[in-house]
């Protein structure tokens, strides 16, 4: 259960009147995600999601939330933020930055099939055109600079083969970056968890607030190391199938194939990072378990022991 | 039928790469609407409806296409237009400009009960609310500065009687401005068939195109000659539903009630003109007859002779 701030009934209806979506008729806590207070809500005008921002930067908000407008305008099925009579996108509410988004219908999977994944992968194209417009700058939040304070805030908790197996990882990493791979905004975060599917179709992707820009790549690599695994390692038919359909939308350039097993690497490393860090150096009030840093250590490891697929 | 404009699949389907909806499944054209041409389009990633504008001036189209995005970020379910990949949502096609916007769910209903009249009035006061913050300004194309011109084109195929009616009831709205009343982006053609259910809920409201800048309550007095019809007269159950309904969401300025039995005489005689200025001096290359003007007329005499309804 993740909601740090409670909202009654009554704050909320009086909140509502600000916006034009029409009488409260339902509303309830959302247990999923980690880092926001999220609530179900249901108006005369249909179905929204109520986020109370907990943790983020308050300057970074306008980039998630335009963010998601920007793509929701392109046809991306993704939250739409919804403004308020003011026309502004962020409110507050019980003394936390709020915004109101749509909600949308489908429901996450926890096994998916090749068809899913090439689902995925053609809305991850559309999602990276319809990107290339959106004008505003924000440095991925967990990109390699972040990298490099997590494993030095982390790097006192390990045991001497992991902090080996770390510092030679950013090492590696740090003398290969791709400067001249396609950049722009990434979701950065898409996790089976954040797609939602209605009879076989992807019916939307949610939770923006990981969200920065980065190569585009790293995107795809994020969503392999999840959604195409087996044992830790990439099973052909999803990991194939998830390539070919972004590449049918969006082809790769010649030197995204190079940077392919990097960027697998450099994916299973953030999210090490981030899980042992949330694990040695929980948040104050932090109400959720950390997730088990070792799954991404035995994805990293595997990433380094292997070929990395690709397609012809 | 009414496409003026043919579009063959080839050609959609080059033209959608210019957009982030993912690849083209099905197209088939819109019979009904008289001003455009409009297709029903299905690609991967939606449904939607391509629409080709044949009458209205370039220079006003923004206006619409804004109008409506503006609506839909506020929660009012319009068609929403998909902007394409540079960012852009009026396009070129076929010769014509060209837009794709959202396709909503639901049907028309042709005789709606005092129920539907009810999420109608809520949905107009929402929408109202919701265009306060629409800042471009257009005025309403068939406001009374239209109406002179309309009349002085018609009246010379009118017989002495409707003639005496017609210039009898411009002098009376000549009279009759009411310029303190509340205004702002009226819909201005929200007749049945503008309008989507499902469930019983409004689920969509359509065809922004005689949009503009007038009277707020002229909206109203539009929907009422129409939703709540009863052999001319306004049915007392239905037009108190709509009111009600409205009231609760925006309430009425005490100056409303006294413009409105001038108001519905308004809007009868906007709709008198435009169904005779067709019907008499129909635009070269129309493929549909036009409505009859009597319609209107006997709507417009019903108004000038009864008291109009109006909630306590």
């Amino acid at each position: 259960m993740s909601v740090y701030t409670p909202v009654t009934e009554a704050e909320l209806r009086d909140w509502l009147r600000q916006y034009s979506v029409g009488a409260l008729l339902a509303c309830e806590p959302v247990a999923a995600g980690i880092e926001n207070s999220n609530y179900f809500v249901t108006t005369a005008q249909g179905r929204f999601v109520l986020t109370l921002f907990e943790r983020l930067p308050a300057e970074e908000l306008p980039f998630y939330l335009e963010l998601m407008a920007h793509l929701a305008r392109h046809g991306i099925p993704c939250p739409a933020p919804i403004a308020d009579l003011s026309d502004r996108y962020l409110q507050r509410l019980n003394g936390k930055p709020a915004a109101l988004v749509t909600r949308l219908p489908g429901r996450s999977l926890e096994a998916p099939a090749a068809a899913h994944c090439a689902e995925l992968g053609a809305l991850l194209g559309r999602m990276h055109l319809a990107g290339r417009s959106y004008a505003t700058y924000l440095e991925n939040p967990r990109g390699p600079k972040w990298w490099r304070v997590a494993a030095r805030e982390v790097t006192p908790f390990l045991e001497a083969c992991k902090r080996a197996l770390l510092e030679d990882e950013m090492a590696f990493q740090a003398q290969r970056r791709f400067p001249d791979l396609p950049r722009g905004p990434v979701h950065a975060d898409l996790f089976r968890d954040n797609a939602l599917f209605e009879d076989g179709r992807i019916s939307g992707v949610i939770d923006f607030y990981f969200a920065g820009i980065d190569c585009l790549l790293f995107d795809l690599a994020v969503c392999a190391n999840d959604w195409c695994l087996e044992s830790y390692r990439l099973d052909a038919g999803r990991i194939g199938a998830l390539l070919r359909a972004y590449h049918a939308v969006r082809p790769f350039a010649p030197l995204e194939r190079e940077a392919w097993p990097v960027m697998l690497r450099a994916a299973a490393l953030r999210f090490w990072l981030s899980r042992l860090h949330d694990h040695h150096l929980p948040r104050p009030g932090m109400l959720v378990h950390a997730h088990d840093p070792e799954h991404f250590r035995q994805i990293l490891e595997s990433r380094r022991g292997a070929a990395a697929p690709w397609i012809d």
